[in-house]
């Protein structure tokens, strides 16, 4: 099956206590598309100005991104993003934002990209968000990004986008400000009753969780001795988990806990290198042995303790 | 096999957003016999005063905890300690210690309590658990709480009871503030280092992580909607995990993984009301099904992605 994602392509200028890049190719598009092309067909759609060269393109082309709805603007310039992360690589300050071109982007889908059974909304403007799905006709299965800054500026437009999509999939802090719940379990709840199908809350360095109507499914994070870069690590994870999806006919619960697995996988390997330089490099035996190591991380014998045995 | 716990018997006021108690049974060693009692035999060492009552030792009695060596000091009074919390029950805020009869708590193991094969070491000054565990000549299996008090006060101390015992049970602030590492991965393989075959992190509503030579296992915390009352959830895991060990004649890293579900079990039930009252009134249906529970929320089959299988 095919999977349209739409949203940033971007350079992003990066500082951890690592090391530093002054101009990389990052953006939500860029980090979804090139962990879910491990997985399924993928129509990229996004916009870059004239400052995007073939080293960028090539990254694209490597993975058999279709690009053919990344709009160039010649005249423009390519959405632009500086930021900082201290020790606590959880928290990532914003230095510089120059969106550029990204401030007008509307979205102009091919009837290839209109097309696909699957749909990914990267962090837009949720009213953009909507549109696109509503373009999306033939959609299967539909999921959304969206952050702090539209919850809080137009939380009823991300609620409107909200009911439109099959699944969300935000960070907890998110989920806490879009229901003013703190127990993530009741915001869970609250929010599946928008419609939903699925809501996947991604942790941090505690991993993510997954509600569905039968039930929940929690995946812990790989245990990463030092995170280089977490940038784009959620879309990564998306772009992980929508990629499996879209390589199966259906989605149930099986097939959607194993899609967690491998957005887990594909946001572990994003984060051990700066921007999209360790999923580039990667292969299908690292990424199924990484699954396997979730499964020893997590698996234990359904053996009930019976009082007999105490001594 | 049997089991003995060494800690604090105590009297607990707690005020929660949901309620108020002004003098109920608690303390470490409490918690802990309680939870472990529903999978092996287990002996409690410590203090009380003359204030302790029938209805207190009513609750050893209901579930065959042998408090012989729980020294009564008829002139002196209980541990006693009040504490709030507020909305985010992560944090105990102290209002009142008293620590009466515990302050000059020299614990007295009589030899059935010596000659268990299992011992909790739970939270009391690093140099009285080193004694403690030298005097338990046959155990098997050792292991350690600590605080954050001791840490800071006496590190060292804290180190060298850590290098005579085979676990630890601690949250992950503690685990942080002992190796002064932030990632919690590396800072259990620094106190793995010590010479322990296990390191056990607790990480409150993001579950529970186990660390031995073998590896890795993640627990998730159960999905409460609401945490009623924190107070002896870790020491209700420790009991869990400690007791269910002790109902078996080895350990090893399955056993290692089932005790991690069954603490959890225990301690997703010790938060659900006031004190001992919920574990006090729990069956063994109820400990099962949520251990099945546990499963449900973390299993996947194991089936590898295959790039054939992709559209």
């Amino acid at each position: 099956m095919s999977l349209t994602v739409v949203g940033s392509v971007a350079f992003d200028a990066l500082e951890t206590p690592f090391g530093q890049r002054d101009k990389i190719l990052g953006g939500a598009a860029t980090h979804f598309s090139l962990s879910a092309s491990f997985f399924s067909k993928i129509n990229a759609v996004g916009v870059v100005g004239g400052d995007f060269t073939e080293t960028e393109w090539d990254v694209f082309r490597r993975h058999s991104i279709n690009t053919d709805d990344i709009e160039v603007v010649p005249e423009g310039k390519t959405f632009f993003w500086r930021g900082r992360y201290d020790y606590d690589m959880n928290t990532a300050h914003t230095l510089d934002t120059q969106l550029n071109v990204f401030e007008t982007f509307d979205p102009k889908l091919s009837e290839n990209s209109k097309s696909a059974k699957f749909l990914f909304l990267a962090n837009i403007l949720p009213m953009l968000q909507k549109q696109v799905r509503e373009q999306c006709c033939s959609a299967q299965f539909v999921a959304m990004d969206t952050m702090n800054f539209w919850i809080s500026s137009m939380k009823d437009a991300v609620i409107e986008t909200i009911k439109v999509v099959d699944c969300i999939i935000i960070n907890d802090a998110e989920a806490r400000q879009l229901t003013d719940e703190p127990s993530i379990y009741k915001a869970a709840k609250k929010i599946m009753d928008y419609g939903l199908k699925a809501v996947v809350i991604k942790r941090g360095e505690y991993g993510a969780t997954l509600f569905t109507k039968d039930g929940y499914f929690a995946v812990p994070a790989y245990p990463l001795e030092s995170v280089f870069d977490p940038t784009g690590a959620g879309d990564t994870f998306a772009g992980g988990f929508m990629g499996y999806l879209a390589a199966h006919d259906k989605v149930d619960d099986d097939i959607l806990r194993r899609a967690m697995i491998y957005g887990s996988v594909m946001a572990s390997f994003n984060v051990e290198k700066f921007g999209t330089e360790r999923v580039d490099a990667l292969d299908y035996d690292e990424i199924n042995q990484r699954f396997r190591d979730f499964k020893r991380m997590t698996h234990f014998d359904d053996i009930p303790f019976e009082r007999a045995s105490a001594a």
